[in-house]
């Protein structure tokens, strides 16, 4: 029972350090989207060329919810001391269980949205005749690819906080 | 205990029921993507106007994602049927929840990109100069969008599995 008592601590105190990490990942993901835009040097009479994420409503939304992942997580901090504290107690690890599953699928969605954009700006498709930015706005692209990673490797480490929790349920 | 047990098998049979439901809709998802092709009735010296999934990388992950979660939903019935009969036995539930999780990361995945595009494609993108192409492809269209809302339904599908799973862990 005791030794139990220890895996059982051993798997919430990496559980909180696995969610710090997602706080950082998920946080960068957004601040780094939300900041790309690139203004080329030259312009004509009429306008001047200029690209930014709120041109892109999914782009718009991946800062959204990869915001709302970072409070979320930022949120669930205490939970996971209670089950740091109590490692016997089903209750929290049930409830970050849940609303861990509910964020995962928030951040899978806005990252695979954002990717199948971004591989169409770097890209683009000949069928459709959507061309490819990136020639013209490479920092811009460059910087929502970055984007693009950071939000995967939270989705990377919210499934491990998934599995974990599963685990340590199970092991009742 | 008994009551608990019986609670327990209830959770497995509509576990069960939701996992029938769910190989329909991904099922339905990745044949009408996969049979989602227009051409149109008019044409020029050089080509023909034609649209189908396979001009999309984005729609081509589509198919090959939903046929993966589906065949993956069959190849988990016995597990749940062995959760019905042997409610009490933790393995093939933890099982479940975790490879669920996985399938449901990769159908979200899917999804969210497909739905992307699909966004481009009815509405196209005045920043970017990609124009909408279902004025001219509104039947290809259609059928893709409606591929799309079945893959979020069994997303849903899929969160109440994982949430169900984690219920039936919990009451150990």
């Amino acid at each position: 029972m005791n030794k139990k008592g220890g895996y059982k601590k051993g798997v919430a105190i990496f559980d909180f350090i696995l969610r710090l990490a997602a706080i950082v990942t998920a946080l960068a993901a957004a601040a780094s989207m939300g900041t790309s835009d690139e203004t080329l040097p030259f312009f004509t009479q009429f306008f001047q060329f200029q690209a930014s994420y709120d041109d892109l409503p999914t782009f718009q939304f991946f800062v959204i919810a990869m915001a709302i992942v970072a409070g979320y997580l930022v949120l669930s901090l205490p939970f996971s001391i209670v089950a740091i504290v109590r490692p016997h107690a089903a209750g929290p690890r049930l409830l970050l269980l849940i609303l861990d599953t509910v964020a995962l699928t928030l951040n899978t969605a806005a990252g695979a949205a954002a990717a199948a954009i971004v591989y169409l700006a770097h890209n683009g498709n000949a069928s459709a005749n959507w061309l490819a930015i990136c020639q013209q706005f490479g920092d811009f692209c460059q910087k929502v690819s970055g984007s693009v990673v950071a939000s995967f490797i939270t989705v990377v480490i919210l499934v491990f906080l998934v599995v974990l929790s599963a685990l340590a349920l199970g092991r009742h």
